[in-house]
This record gives structure tokens, C-alpha cells and sequence, in this order.
């Protein structure tokens, strides 16, 4: 089985936008209500941080079950880590996830800041001033053979997508325009070039953008 | 985690038919062409009997690739298992699926004429003359705390659903009407009363129905 680079379950308004301005500890995505683009997400049965038994079990729920399926390694960028900019003041932020991220995997952080690996739960982050052609082969190595996931944010995304290191993607559009805030794309079909794309519309009102390599 | 009763990929053509009529060793569907309702799972990537590189990665193949995930048994009809009827007048006969069947499990064929179990490749077949309950409990142990799925055909679905033995299901309805064959509903709709419903329509023409328990 070839090993594929994938993004999955990311989530942006119709017009683009995955992140607000202003990201704090209290507001991990800034002035945009992480509910208005990942609700649909959390309400179904397989959302990795539901603890109690209820959920629904259509479509969507097979997009977040997939989430850790054949996955070895995922790399995200800095402020998907933690809200801190520049040097680290102290090594307290072990990120939003509590004792137990839902990870699972190592997991490598982009920053011009490194500092040393640590391990949560069955989750090890290391911190890596590299880029990203540098950063996959280290977590394609450490993924053993798995996938690597490509965790966002936005940044990072568009990152990896612009160095044509991404395989296969899966972004949902939620119903809401947003003005401002980090961009994906003006429109998905900005990557029809490269990738397939199908569209497929959820009763949730989420749109799902599927896209795979031509 | 609770061990559920699965039914999936299964595929009706609009007015709900699954089978042909006259089903033989030639002719599994009977007049029905297959590929009128499987055409849209054989596409994808993650279609069990794919053996070259290519196909979808789009929702469908979500669909294809959920197969396996935490199926600890099958239970089927003998229809599924193969064309005959009646008595065995030998025991040659090993099912339509070659020398490595797509299951992986023990696989439990409903019949009125039992035979001797026997294994190919991964896959042990057991022939059981026993109501749905009764097949249920012995798939549900040999499952070993995974989940049981319910294979078909429509005969075979029919009968647990209407002994309300299913806990979801998900049915490809393909866009064209048969007239005559094997039918599993009317209309989707029949169901809700036990199940939440969701239909989400795939660019391939196929329209998905996701069923779980209220």
C-alpha cells in the first residue's frame, strides 16, 4: 500500500475562511465560532473527543471514523498547537487537548521556535524549524509505513498544497460567509488542475469537497 | 464499545428492487445487471476486489472502505452464497467469490439444508438452519465483541429488519426502476418510524441512505 499524504475533516465558510483574526486561549479560532464550522463534526457518533454514547451515524460520521484510520503521523502548524507567538516564554502548553490528545500518533509542530519533544498519552510531539518537504520525510519515516495527516491550520495547508505534496483531501464548507480571517481558497475549484473534485451536499447543510490526484 | 448490527453498501434499484429474477451460476443478480447497482462501489479505490492502483476517493469510496472496519462476522442467505437450490447434491460449490473471499471472518449462510463448515483463505463459511435470532447469537460470539454485519440478500435483510435486529444500515439506491425482482421496500421512508433517515445524493447518480436506530 503506498503511503498518501491527507487532509482531513478541515473546515472553512463559503467564502474560505478556516481561522478567524485574533486566535487567544480562550478563542482558539479567533473571532469565528468553531461551532459554525465544525458542529457537524461533533454531533456525530465517531467525533473523536465524544465521551458519551450518542451521536449520529450518517455520512458524516463516516468522515470522522476515518479520521485515525491507516494514519502513522499527522504535522500541524504552530498556532494549531497553541495560541503563543515568538520564543517560549516556559514549556507549560502541552496544547488544547488535554491528558489525552486524540492523536494518537507522533505528531510534528512547525515553528521557528523548536523545543524539545514530549509525549501525552499516546501522543508524542516533537517541534521542528524545517520545511515542508523536510518535515514529511521526518514524519513519513516516523508514520511507518502509514499516512501521514497534514493537521492545518490554514497556513499549513496552503503550505503543503502549494509545494504539491498533498494526495488526497477532504475540506467541509459550512453555510456561512465570513468576510475575514485565513483563507483556504477563493473557490475549490482553484485546485481542479491537480486533483479531482466531488461535491457532495450534506442534510447538516455542510457542503464535503473530496479531492484525490488526477 | 456496544456490538452493533451493520448492514452495508447494500443497492436497490428506485422502486426498491435488489435481485433479479431468475438468479443461476451465470447470471448472481438473474435479470438484473450488477453493474446497474454496484457500478458506483466497483468505481472506488477501496472496493474489496480491486486489484490495480486507480479508482474514486470521494464519498463513495468512504462507503467502500468502511467495509472491514470492526466487522467481526457475516451472517447471509443462501441466495448470496450461490445459485443452487434445495439439497446439496455435492459439496463443491464454495461460494462466487473465488480463493480469497472478501470477508475475512466467519461468515454464517442461512439455509434449510446445512452442510460441513469449511475455510477459504481467511474466511470460514457455517451453514446454519436456525431463525434470525438464533444465527444472530452465534455471529454475535464468533464476532468476538466486534460487529456483525448483515450480508444479504434482500430476502435475508428483510427478515431481521422485520425482527428489528438491525441497529444501522446503509442502502445505495441506484437511479433506475426494474419493475420485478426481489424487493426490499417500497420506499426508504417505510423505515422511519424505528430509524433516523438521512439521503444524501453522490455525483456518481447514486443516492445515499444512512439509516440508524432512534
Amino acid at each position: 500500500m503506498t503511503q498518501r499524504v491527507r487532509i482531513q475533516n478541515f473546515a472553512v465558510s463559503r467564502d474560505g475562511i478556516g481561522a478567524g483574526r485574533e486566535q487567544s486561549l480562550e478563542r482558539p479560532f479567533g473571532h469565528v465560532d468553531p461551532m459554525d464550522l465544525h458542529g457537524w463534526a461533533l454531533a456525530t457518533a465517531h467525533w473523536p473527543g465524544r465521551t458519551d454514547p450518542g451521536g449520529t451515524r450518517g455520512l458524516e460520521d463516516y468522515l470522522t471514523r476515518d479520521f485515525s484510520r491507516n494514519i502513522g503521523a499527522e504535522i500541524m502548524g504552530r498556532h494549531k498547537f497553541g495560541p503563543q507567538r515568538g520564543p517560549w516564554t516556559d514549556q507549560e502548553w502541552t496544547g488544547w487537548w488535554g491528558a489525552e490528545p486524540p492523536f494518537h500518533t507522533p505528531v510534528f509542530v512547525l515553528t521557528h521556535h523548536p523545543r524539545p519533544s514530549f509525549s501525552l498519552g499516546e501522543t508524542t510531539f516533537h517541534f521542528l524549524d524545517a520545511s515542508c518537504q523536510e518535515a514529511l520525510a521526518q514524519a513519513r519515516e516516523a508514520a511507518d509505513g502509514k499516512d501521514v495527516r497534514i493537521g492545518g491550520g490554514v497556513t499549513t495547508l496552503r503550505a503543503f498544497l502549494e509545494a504539491d505534496l498533498v494526495d488526497e483531501m477532504h475540506v467541509a464548507i459550512a453555510p456561512l460567509e465570513l468576510g475575514e480571517g485565513l483563507r483556504l481558497w477563493e473557490r475549490p475549484e482553484e485546485l481542479t488542475d491537480r486533483f479531482h473534485l466531488e461535491q457532495v451536499a450534506a442534510p447538516s447543510g455542510i457542503t464535503h469537497c473530496f479531492f484525490w490526484r488526477r
